[in-house]
């Protein structure tokens, strides 16, 4: 697979970032989208003990969706001992332990473990087992601590791409900072309190004038319900233009058809 | 597709839990695997819209790993007004919103609003649109907000069905309470104070004995050394136990030897 020249621009973004082990898989095809369930989550490194139809395999490359470094990157190892030899701490993802004396993670347990021994310059491994079978007694010995996904328990069926897409994910999540709710205003802004009174000072005269609020008595509420409307959520300066446009258009409309009559 | 019996025993596990629907999905195979990764997260409605190939279609089945049921129930409708129409908190995924003034949400933040909507019981759905092109603008002009998958820039590249698994996961993990590490200790339990306290006596009396702390200056130190050590992490009463068989025969035998000689 050497001088291949597609697939994304994928470096490898940190040198603690953890590995990824996929221990005896079956399909060429899992290899190649494990890749890029990677990629998606900023992971790099990718070792494979004793994949069942050899490597490399060009089904793999197909399946990555572009995330060719990953797989060029990939070495090959005969034991999960030497694949883990270097690391320093080992996280084997199992979604039933049983009779095992050991620490249990969730993802996002495990992705704040992974962070913080980036941060001391820890080298890491996460395990991931056979497609049908996962992994044995003895590769789960070679860890520190078990993963386990919290999932439906009616239905814990995940292929091999989804539980390291999970993985991938909740490390890329712990480093990121993105608000959870914005809002997307491009050219506009969210409007001001000031603005938003501007138009419906606008809106209330126009209504004034056409009579919709001649019953002095409700004339009150009927503005107090308007107000918290508008208020209700962030509107932008740009669309409080537009408002102002409709109100003038069919505040004049009906002038103008009156003036018609 | 009536008549079914195969697949897991799926219930729609509220009848507030968002609705999926797939806007003019192209691969039935894409349909399956989606309520594959619906199943995990506890999802359970599913709507087409304008499927490609037509509905139903054997492949879904064959690709849904079991969740038939989801698959049973789903709908198909020709517009994505009709199939929003009963809903009332609509979010769209979009993996580069431009020009469009929107709510922007993380699938975290996204999950714990729709988690906040069930318990109002209002009817929520997510829109997920073709696999190329995503979903186009009359079709994002039906939400209330969008969720945009916080992801490696470099490699945004995620198929139907992890797109669709992100927010189920997220959708699961909000209302999952398990601790982000525990220790599965099965039969035994983690040592009290006071059980490693009477091994580390045992340890050092038998230390004392063979002669492996008679350098009284050093002797302190090195107590506390091998105290650290077996303070670090948790123990359980089993390896205790363990220990203590191993601290034994290795005196004994050595005291064999000995006596042999």
């Amino acid at each position: 697979m050497t001088g291949r020249d597609g697939g994304a621009d994928l470096a490898p973004i940190g040198e603690f970032s953890p590995v990824v082990i996929l221990v005896r898989p079956q399909l060429a095809e899992n290899v190649g989208t494990t890749a890029r369930a990677m990629a998606n989550g900023g992971l790099f490194h990718l070792r494979l003990v004793s994949p069942r139809d050899g490597w490399p395999q060009e089904r793999a490359w197909y399946a990555s969706s572009g995330a060719d470094r990953i797989l060029d990157a990939a070495t090959v190892h005969e034991t999960v001992a030497d694949a883990v030899s270097d690391l320093q701490h080992v996280y084997a993802t199992c979604p039933r332990p049983r009779h095992i004396v050991k620490p249990v993670m969730t993802p996002r347990g495990a992705a704040a473990e992974l962070r913080a021994c980036e941060r001391r310059s820890l080298r890491t491994g996460l395990l991931f087992g056979p497609e049908r079978a996962g992994l044995d007694n003895d590769d789960m010995a070679c860890a520190d601590a078990l993963i386990r996904y919290p999932l439906n328990p009616g239905f814990m069926s995940l292929n091999l791409a989804q539980a390291v897409l999970v993985m991938a994910y909740e490390w890329w999540m712990y480093a990121d900072d993105t608000p959870p709710r914005t809002l997307m205003t491009n050219e506009t802004h969210v409007a001001t309190k000031g603005e938003l009174e501007n138009f419906m000072d606008h809106l209330i005269r126009d209504l004034d004038a056409c009579g919709f609020l001649r019953n002095e008595q409700k004339r009150p509420g009927m503005v107090r319900n308007l107000r918290h409307l508008f208020q209700r959520g962030e509107v932008t300066e740009q669309e409080l233009r537009t408002l102002h446009g409709v109100v003038s258009e069919l505040s004049h409309g009906r002038h103008a058809r009156r003036g018609g009559k």
